[in-house]
């Protein structure tokens, strides 16, 4: 008889465990079955900012698999708007109850994959009978930011609260919807994601882009008329706004998990080993959204929520229960992110995380061009290095520029990653041609710098 | 009283070292004299086919510092139009001769950088008496291609013999003026520096830009008129032309170095150790294009001429003549060029060395997109790997692409010059976001494939 996998969560970990699962393992070998709560799996939560702008489209081009697609060509058992409400690891069943038919199934398991995914943070001012407050986490969320946003009265002005990812590019996307933004964020400054230095050149784009950016200023309410919003209500005065935007980051969501007894870390995601399986507990895999990670460069265990590293968790889930061997060696921290006109890369460990780490470094800063000088369309790039005092090895990197700057940071992600020095790196052997790089490429001259700046 | 450095070769390798060497030791410790045969220093020769095509404006804008830059900011002693015609190793002397007012002089030094790069190959059909028939290897040189296409009467047809990158490039230039151009190359394919499958993807799109392509043809012979080319003969018949380019490829320069008794290497490049000292001579060092380097993949001495590496070299043989200590630990044959609207990028062996090298290996090719597939702007991008069986180490990478494809070889380059395996790969953190990456990257997308194939 067929053994049975059931996966919690039909999104990029979870189906990406199944399929290649399914790749490894026929039908009559393995059957399986995905439960998913909202009405789609596999899609880019990633994009659904460019779909608000109007960049993107179509909502199905968000769409990767669609469950049809799995059910048909991968004999994967999609249930859709199926939400697993308590899993018992001792009889080895979950309970999932149909959210639009109601009714509640009881299925056995042989092998659980847990990948519940993320839960955006909702401050308790965020209530849910105002209209026009809206997270931007599901395809759902975009669907409602787009209806409110098409809607008359039309919106003209917005507050986006929470100067992460999702919050800087809710901003610009509002803005290209021709409305008035201000961003609010609690902390000293936006795009905290790299260091006060780097994310100051954000700060100046966006301004330029027209969007007012509020720090240090805490939201502790909202006006309503009619049940709509009218006003956001911080602790500097009250922003006359059409329309709120969450940008507040997510935690994982765990609260299965740990009712079932699995083991959840001090990051708040559940523990996993090197190839995603639940330490002590054979049969039970977890990846994506929900999971904690290794962190690298600090060792320490880390929450990144982000769609490539939960395709890799997932893939990893996926071969091993296919039979096959495949680890998860943690991440570094990389990330890159377009503002406006500007394009934003990070890897590694900013300065405050690497003090943190408990690490000595120097950091430097250089200033240079993507192409060579002369050739059209170079454009200025900043590239920032945080290498240990005093063996030199890299620790972190920042880059932010106008064009072919974001994408740099995979060199020295790649470097990092190999736990190179700056003065290992000086040698490095990048492609040199006028239309695509100095002779001294950006990175190159960064890890000049670096040498120096250890050598004083 | 001060040591006395003298240079021979004041382009990017012999200015650099001299440069770094200045930074390190003021001018009372160490006295610097570089010799140049040419009018300029420090320019960057992969600049003149863009300059030829009028890309870039005016040739000052390939000038990164002249020689008055150098006599005054760095206390640089640059004598240009000035040929060493002999070195005397015994007696410490260099001799040479001033080329416009004539005359020789004999130069003592402590220490000496031979850095004078590579000479073009001209066949002997390619007579110095025939007008119209130019290489591009110097300033002077796309000076002369420019005034012959600015003359009258205006040429309309291009031959361009050699299908390098100097070729290639070239090809495209005279395209960008208006000329109609074939390229001519005696192998199978021209932009032979990628395998022959990935060559035919830019082979396809220069016929696309209106390239003639004759391949497997050797040029051997000109016709002449009036002292100016009017056609190509070959061994398939004659191509009527008005201007005919030579991209032939270089060798190193090293005539001087060979009569003075330095060691010259199988690939005919001056030897030189892992801090670029010429073996067995204390004071003597060497850089650039005229030396030969290890190829860390292969293990073998190679001839790279490249301005990067030039660049590097000269860097490392400076630091060394200041007091410091710096190594160049090779090369792995990474190079990126512009060709029509394609991206090239290619790092570490192709098929053919992989295979001369003695390693067994498989190959795999993917098609991915620059950007998230939904994203405007994502353009289809080729990646081929080639990794040593059974390890599943990189031994090459080679990508062709419509944008944002070149420079991602960058992270390739990275990971082979770490010596990473394709299965290590897979788990690399690299960045993703939908205006830069698919979730899974084209660079990660190849390297499952690899695992894949490696599996097989």
């Amino acid at each position: 008889m067929a053994q049975r996998l059931i996966v919690i969560g039909g999104d990029a970990a979870g189906m990406a465990a199944a399929s290649q699962a399914r790749r490894r393992r026929g039908r009559d070998d393995l059957e399986i079955l995905a439960f998913e709560r909202g009405h789609f799996t596999s899609y880019s939560a990633c994009g659904i900012p460019y779909w608000i702008s109007g960049t993107v489209e179509e909502r199905d081009d968000l769409i990767v698999r669609s469950p049809a697609t799995f059910r048909e060509e991968h004999q994967i058992d999609v249930r859709t708007r199926t939400e697993v409400t308590g899993i018992d690891l001792d009889r080895r069943e979950v309970v999932a109850r149909d959210l639009d038919r109601g009714g509640e199934v009881r299925e056995r398991f042989d092998t659980l994959v847990y990948a519940t995914g993320a839960v955006p943070t909702k401050p308790d001012w965020a209530r849910d009978e105002v209209g026009g407050v809206f997270g931007v986490q599901t395809l759902d969320d975009g669907a409602a930011v787009r209806e409110w946003l098409d809607a008359e009265p039309k919106p003209r002005r917005a507050v986006v609260v929470g100067g992460g990812y999702i919050g800087v590019e809710m901003a610009e996307a509002l803005v290209q919807r021709g409305l008035s933004v201000t961003l609010v964020e609690q902390g000293e400054q936006p795009m905290s994601t790299v260091d006060p230095d780097m994310a100051a050149l954000v700060a100046t784009a966006m301004r330029g882009l027209g969007i007012e950016i509020r720090t240090g200023v805490r939201v502790t309410g909202l006006e309503e008329r009619d049940g709509r919003v009218v006003a956001v209500v911080t602790d500097a005065g009250s922003l006359p706004t059409d329309v709120v935007v969450l940008g507040l980051g997510v935690r994982p969501n765990t609260a299965l998990a740990a009712a079932a007894g699995l083991p959840v870390g001090t990051t708040g995601g559940v523990r996993v080993d090197r190839r995603m399986r639940v330490p002590g507990m054979p049969d039970v895999w977890a990846a994506g959204d929900c999971v904690e990670t290794l962190h690298r460069v600090s060792g320490m265990a880390v929450h990144v929520p982000l769609g490539t590293h939960a395709n890799k968790q997932g893939r990893v889930v996926g071969i091993n229960i296919g039979g096959g061997y495949a680890t998860f060696p943690g991440v570094i921290g990389t990330a890159v992110t377009k503002v406006c006109d500007l394009e934003v890369g990070r890897t590694g460990l900013r300065e405050r995380e690497a003090a943190s780490a408990g690490f000595e470094f120097v950091t430097v800063r250089s200033e240079s061009t993507s192409r060579a000088g002369y050739y059209p369309g170079a454009r200025p790039m900043t590239v920032k290095l945080i290498a240990e005092r005093p063996t030199g090895r890299l620790l972190g990197a920042q880059i932010v520029g106008r064009s072919e700057a974001a994408k740099r940071i995979d060199a020295l992600a790649v470097a990092l990653w190999n736990g190179m020095t700056v003065d290992d790196m000086t040698a490095l052997d990048l492609g040199y041609a006028p239309p695509y790089a100095p002779v001294w490429d950006p990175v190159l001259i960064a890890a000049r710098k670096a040498v120096d700046a250890l050598a004083k």
